[in-house]
């Protein structure tokens, strides 16, 4: 599933960085579009980076055959950064049968900005 | 404060409907590169749209010299939707002295597909 | 489903009030060993009971046969209360055919003190 | 602040277990009154326990003279429990200037149970 394609991640310019067994990784280079108003990277842009590479973390652990979807995603800004370049992480906790669990830190060059949890729902595919 | 320029928000394609008195709406009419890898909107578009339109609600209601900042939010994903018009309302439930707690509710011709809370911090302007 | 007992409810000495249609009341009379350290009622009396509304309200609105179980609930603390009596009120928003989701006002004689969204998942008895 | 008495704690049957520089963990003897319905603990004995956790960690790292009280929390239920010891261990991951940030584990004999993230609001003591 690394090779899916997200047209908005793309229209964003973020990338898959790592993938694989329960963890993934997504990087963006800030671009002014990125920004708000002040001159922060954008809530939204962070939201989508830690919701998608939460993503790429459950997908990366379950059989042939299912994909995941977000039930749900709270996102705790810890500081507003202006960096150039961030990195998302992002780690299964738990996985069970129709759930999995995640967790994301968002980086500024080492510095943790923002921290989310995650819930995935696990569905066949259709 | 319903002048803002948010870069994102507008390289989105999203904008301001209205703005006032802790309430705010934001509409966006959906684009191919807003979908995700099996035609739904991503959910990075939509916790973008929610995010922003609790930040005008909370803006809103605030004095002047002051200004809004998102400490967290909680997205709950309620169903897909591949809709061709969203939108989010916001509306502030309780506003303190240091933060404001708003609801945001969005809406894809008329049925709820997203709810999410958040507090938003009130600043000083600097 | 009214007819529930739960034990850590009755321990804390909390009483369903309403039930039916997605939506349920719990109502508590506060003593002092709800309190903290300052005299406000604790945290945890406040998310037990607006956990347990939600779940009567979720499990008020499915078939035979079914049960429901917390996955996840936020709650965001509005302003602390040294109420007496506190009435937590829930409402079913979305319900589907794995998941429910609910919002959870608390009131302490009206005023709005606590606001929580929860997911409850949908099983099959066993 | 190690010393605090929280009766609503006390009533419960935990205790504090250890805290120091941005930690804290909590314990809890599972008896018959912690459980709900069907035998698991129930959800309000564990966010009980998660939010408190949480409280003394964000309090073993701030001044003399402040206080801390809980914004928000959200609790991933990610299995049930029917244990006989559980264990909350909280950590501050970012401490602001007016709020910190805390994320708590629940552990049932080293099974990761729930997992909760929370804010914290940083005041002066009254």
């Amino acid at each position: 599933m690394n090779d899916i394609k997200f047209p908005f991640l793309e229209h964003m310019g973020a990338a898959l960085k790592s993938f694989g067994k329960g963890e993934a990784e997504v990087e963006l280079n800030v671009r002014p579009y990125h920004l708000q108003h002040v001159g922060y990277v954008h809530g939204g842009v962070i939201s989508t980076l830690m919701d998608n590479t939460g993503w790429y973390a459950a997908a990366s652990n379950i059989e042939e055959g299912y994909t995941v979807m977000t039930l749900e995603i709270k996102i705790n800004y810890l500081k507003p950064t202006s960096g150039k370049y961030l990195v998302a992480s992002a780690k299964v906790k738990r996985q069970g049968n129709t759930t999995t669990f995640v967790t994301i830190e968002l980086e500024d060059e080492g510095s943790l900005v923002a921290y989310a949890t995650g819930t995935y729902a696990i569905l066949k595919d259709s």
